[in-house]
């Protein structure tokens, strides 16, 4: 089991969202999230932080591919459109560029149903250490 | 009731993640959050996704609390420390500009029991009407 | 004479600082700068502030090109490697996504004799009018 | 001299614009400077990219102040209010945290006129060395 693929099956806050991994590799990741009842702000709409919260997991998938571990140091989120109760948000992550230990991805939310862009995200990764061998 | 405490009656996302609005006026609020077990991410410390979702809703109050219905068009957030399991954080907005339409929040998140920094926040505001008369 | 031409032609800051439109279409540009003497700073690299510059000017032509006024509301850089004295950099600008009347484009800055990437730029664009006819 | 006294002796790029700075401690830097007539864009107003330049000395100066040769890692401005030819802007930056080798400033861009808010600058820092005794 690589980092990543370790790193998801601890990854209960992903789970509890109902997050689901479809693709991960080196420096790129596809996961998907449902909107649910209890995902939905005051203004009817998917909560921001939800939102960010699948773009952010979907980083850390992206980012720790590599075999170090790689934590996120920050983010920027830029929402574009709203997400409705019952969506299907697809977040993939594509890297950007990485120089020493730090890396910049950027990972777009569509709704599945029509494509449309949700949000455009932009994390900024730290390698911390190595994966301790098994 | 205010827009701002109308917005946080119907968030139904803030209270599923256990957030406790403390205190709101506008332009500022304080919402704390205890980081359960489902709240943990593969790294061991609480997600990230939902670090940025307290601090979120927490300039969201403030930003609402105008009579504006005001939406999060962005954010940024650092993290300068990891959270763990069964801390309580509390995120306090403060405006830093409003200009037009637009306005800027800063939000800091903290653990309460040491007051240690977790994260930083600057989230960008944006007015799209009127709450409209009952 | 196109908004984003007439636009170029009157931005003096752009010329001072001896930036070069190579290309320019709605959407996308491309701009040129070399690092010059007087634009190195107290580490003996190029002044950060203006490698923002060029990716600013060149995320301008960019937004401008659908003949509405439109400015720059923020941005983000993230710089990755340093530009030296003498370097010749080129800042291509992309469209990300148009919602409303809010924008969000990319600028890589790289240094043109090896491509290497020197700062990720992400601006933030609000159109704030129409372009009067002549 | 404190190594941000000589890294400020050495900056070309801040004094080509007519920088001056006015304070500086660590942690913390004022910097002014007067808009001319070669830094003004085709808005008729002054380039976004060199209020950023400014903001990036200042930040610069305060993050240096402790000893560590500190470079930014990067920087997110929000414009909030345009300046104009023969304006004087005051820059002040103020540490907002630190963690590690990391660090967080936040810069206010004022006019000194008015004291109006032009832009508000928050700016990424990294520790990469220290500095060598002479």
């Amino acid at each position: 089991m690589s980092g990543a693929e370790a790193m998801w099956a601890a990854d209960v806050a992903s789970k509890a969202l109902g997050m689901e991994c479809e693709d991960a590799a080196p420096g790129t990741a596809r996961v998907s999230m449902v909107v649910r009842d209890d995902m939905v702000n005051g203004h009817g709409i998917c909560h921001g932080g939800l939102v960010a919260a699948l773009a952010d997991s979907t980083f850390a998938l992206a980012c720790n591919g590599y075999g170090e571990v790689t934590v996120a140091a920050g983010f920027d989120i830029t929402f574009l459109a709203p997400a409705r109760r019952g969506d299907t948000l697809v977040a993939v992550a594509v890297e950007r560029a990485r120089a020493g230990k730090s890396g910049l991805y950027d990972v777009t939310v569509r709704r599945r149903s029509d494509a449309a862009v949700i949000a455009e995200f932009r994390g900024r990764s730290r390698e911390v250490g190595r994966v301790s061998a098994p």
